[in-house]
């Protein structure tokens, strides 16, 4: 059922011994808004712990390391970020059905939870979670600055996605203010890149074709590329949006060879086309500027199956 | 003479017929801020016009486009984003001398004109004039929100960069509130990226390499490739900060060969080296962080320069 903020902190003032989850391949803003929610309940004296089914990257460990969580039987469960249960992961989905407070910013959010509060307009949990502390009536300090400044810029592209909205930037205003390294973070996160994801990028790059009048652009990633740079599947996150960046190009298709000789298919799109609609004529799916596929092999064969669902969706036709 | 922001609004509420100058190669920071004070004035029903040395890019027709201004023998005359008279470019430099008022953010302002507004805290002139605006008593409008936020995102990397406050944050909050198209803005500006850009720096990528453990790269710019890929100097901007960003590299260099033969030499450096330095050995400068000069050929003997001052500047010896 969905709630209001001022429910949601009457729950958050009952109980102790309360368990905060994670979803699944954690991102800044699901960790942001966990710890920053941890060091609250904390201030105010309850025992609260964090979990997530998988481990904690370590570009997050200022916001996660160094901090021992206790073992506890909860008597209340909360979710952040997490739109729906099947993204709680293996070691969490005995919650599933336990949830009993599910903070969120997903439009999505499919109403698992005993109560949700749910900010659709919000651009990150962590805009939501900071309301919510502030409600409680805690003071920010600076270890909850640092975790809710950290998903106001992850899930906003660092202020730059058309999400950021004018209390998106004064929440992360506020943060700085009471306390968040904010320059120090969106240097290690935007501004630095690994010298393997730097090769990874122009060697794929290099790749880059143009189809129909330039509205379309192509890269590829090879087996024999990823395995001569040693490059894993979450490497290649978010290269797919490099070309799809390019002036004029609506659709942006990236060819992963899989070791079987397949290829897995990643779309996105502009506003003039749907990746969902593309990826849909392969048995695949997923959301409007983003989708993905699998297609047979070689990569001639590929190239030859994409491109005509694209010429369609391009040309209605 | 340094002033207040009260002194500056006195002066700008005594006069008609105000001249608004831009810096050359000019930048949204500076049209912003110049813009924003011409809808302010006109609003104020005063005659103003803004002129600058160079034509306006056309990426920030949105700010500029149709608005034809005015002749006039000016009573007043402010700079704007302008920390010298040396940046008034030829067709400006008559004012040089004449200037009454500069609204300024840079540190470095030489105090040219007869009274300067600088608050070296902003991030952007944008910031600067927002504030003056508002003091002004003139309320902001959208042609005001889209110019000042403008300034306030292009000055900052989109509020990436270490200079971004929590000033910066909330005054960009208060564009969008007045109706800055943010999200319109940010993805042109920064999400978007031209077909010749994206083939420029893939190529000159393609040349990346690492020198002294790997504290150092360099990129090479020949007159080959440049030619080839009919490459204008406007159009390299920025492209050193991108081996800057490599985790590990304190000293990033990019060698542009000029059609003479000699090479154009621009250094970044991160926080453990200072680029100027590097850059006197060869009678060059700039500031801790980011300066250039000029080397003889060929590229062997470029590098071998170069690369022995970066040496000295990492070792010490």
């Amino acid at each position: 059922m969905f709630t209001d903020i001022h429910n949601c902190c009457m729950l958050l003032g009952t109980a102790d011994d309360i368990l905060i989850l994670c979803h699944k391949s954690p991102d800044g803003d699901t960790i942001g808004a966990a710890y920053g929610l941890y060091h609250a309940l904390t201030h105010l004296g309850r025992r609260a712990a964090v979990r997530c089914s998988d481990p904690l990257p370590e570009k997050f460990a200022y916001i996660h390391g160094g901090i021992e969580m206790p073992e506890f039987e909860p008597q209340l469960i909360i979710a952040v970020d997490i739109a729906g249960p099947g993204l709680l992961g293996p070691a969490l989905e005995q919650y599933a059905d336990r949830v009993d407070l599910c903070i969120d910013h997903h439009v999505s959010n499919s109403d698992y939870a005993g109560l949700t509060l749910l900010d659709a307009q919000a651009a990150a949990a962590c805009e939501v979670m900071t309301s919510v502390i502030r409600h409680l009536g805690v003071p920010l300090t600076k270890p909850m600055a640092d975790a809710l400044f950290t998903g106001c810029a992850t899930d906003t592209g660092c202020f730059r996605y058309s999400n950021t909205t004018a209390n998106t930037l004064r929440t992360a205003a506020d943060l700085i203010d009471a306390g968040a390294d904010s320059a120090r973070i969106t240097n290690d996160l935007f501004e630095t890149v690994s010298r393997k994801r730097m090769t990874l990028e122009n060697r794929i790059m290099d790749t880059l074709e143009y189809h129909f009048d330039d509205r379309c652009a192509t890269i590829v990633m090879s087996r024999a590329l990823l395995d001569e740079l040693g490059a894993k599947v979450e490497d290649l996150e978010g290269i797919v949006s490099i070309p799809r960046r390019i002036e004029g190009v609506d659709v942006a298709v990236a060819f992963r060879e899989n070791p079987s000789g397949t290829y897995k298919i990643s779309v996105r799109t502009g506003e003039k086309a749907n990746a969902s609609a593309i990826c849909e004529n392969f048995g695949g799916g997923g959301h409007v500027r983003a989708a993905g596929c699998n297609v047979p092999g070689p990569l001639e064969h590929a190239k030859e199956l994409l491109l005509e669902a694209v010429r369609k969706e391009l040309t209605g036709a």
